[in-house]
């Protein structure tokens, strides 16, 4: 990465700029106690990597927020919560018929399976859905717990997890989507749901403010 | 953005690193008829932002191509070509139960559906097939074609194509997978497929090049 790391002297200088810009270099030379000469460098360096913006006779200023983020900065900084999907859940006697009418109905790929505390117990994908279908003509008679994946094979995120991991854990473990399990104590309480197409719009998002 | 655009200098500085480092700053500096002052900021900035290391009595040497490239640069650069899939065809007169097998046995969310000449003529996604099982004995029986998506309602890409761009077509339209066409100038030849998990992996490749 080109990123730079600024130094001790180049955070305090657009510090003051950030404070009292547009401001001069011998301004900003006094307040350092420095000369001018010594922190040319310094104020080239800001300039040149965007931080501050320099116009004669009027001084420096700061070019505003958007630029002090990098790309990757902005990667590592998104997390589930901030891209997550309202879950889909059915109950645990719900029928494979009423499943595959809910996945319809709310056009989602995966459907999360919940216990009468409202519990996560399970997770029916389209391609488990699917295979039970096939030529079989009594999906009112077969409830969802008999073909859905079951914990331990669960796999899920919290909110406050990086992005990159939840997408990390789907292309490891071959999933489309992920439950989004909330902070109570007992139980797997669903909060959210997080899949390849959050992901793909996150892609989207960096390349939109970054004007890629 | 705080990715630095390199000046004309700088730009020459860096050449001359590259061809000819480790290389002291007054040798540089005679090589572009100036004085070691000079070029002292370029310098600066160049290290600054991690294009060039700087060892004492050794010199400036360059830090390897990797650091030239901003996560930013990269991922405007990432080509479908160099992310797609191979894609799972059927031909038109298969039947949706054929189908469905292909699409397990392939382990793909989407079909592709050519002709004779191996030409694309339609789309088959999982919602599709599911839509069309749901209590229906006879697949066998049903030719994709009476299901299938067609044209001009498949949208497609090519392999030069930035990723950009496929992940934005497919968010648009909210479809999970794109056929990758090939530059025959007679119909549409299908070379490949990208999938929102092509568009997952490059978000990961992203993170893993820069160590994020």
């Amino acid at each position: 990465m080109t990123q730079m790391e600024l130094n001790k002297r180049q955070t305090e200088i657009l510090e003051i700029v950030k404070a009292d810009g547009p401001i001069t270099g011998e301004h900003i030379a006094e307040r350092l106690n420095l000369t001018r000469a010594t922190i040319r460098p310094d104020l080239a360096i800001l300039t040149m990597a965007g931080y501050l913006d320099a116009r004669p006779r009027v001084g420096y200023f700061y070019s505003g927020k958007k630029q002090v983020h990098s790309v990757g900065d902005e990667m590592i900084g998104m997390q589930v919560g901030d891209f997550q999907s309202t879950p889909a859940v059915v109950t645990e006697h719900s029928s494979v018929y009423d499943a595959i009418c809910q996945m319809f109905l709310q056009d989602v790929g995966t459907l999360f399976v919940v216990d009468e505390k409202a519990c996560l117990t399970g997770v029916l994908s389209r391609k488990d859905l699917l295979r039970t279908s096939i030529g079989n003509t009594e999906l009112e008679k077969i409830p969802v717990h008999v073909i859905m994946t079951r914990m331990p094979n669960i796999v899920y995120c919290h909110k406050k997890d990086t992005l990159l991991s939840a997408a990390r854990k789907m292309i490891d473990k071959q999933i489309d989507s992920l439950p989004v399990i909330g902070t109570a104590t007992e139980g797997l309480e669903v909060v959210g749901r997080i899949t390849k197409t959050n992901i793909t719009a996150a892609f989207l998002t960096l390349a939109q403010d970054h004007e890629l």
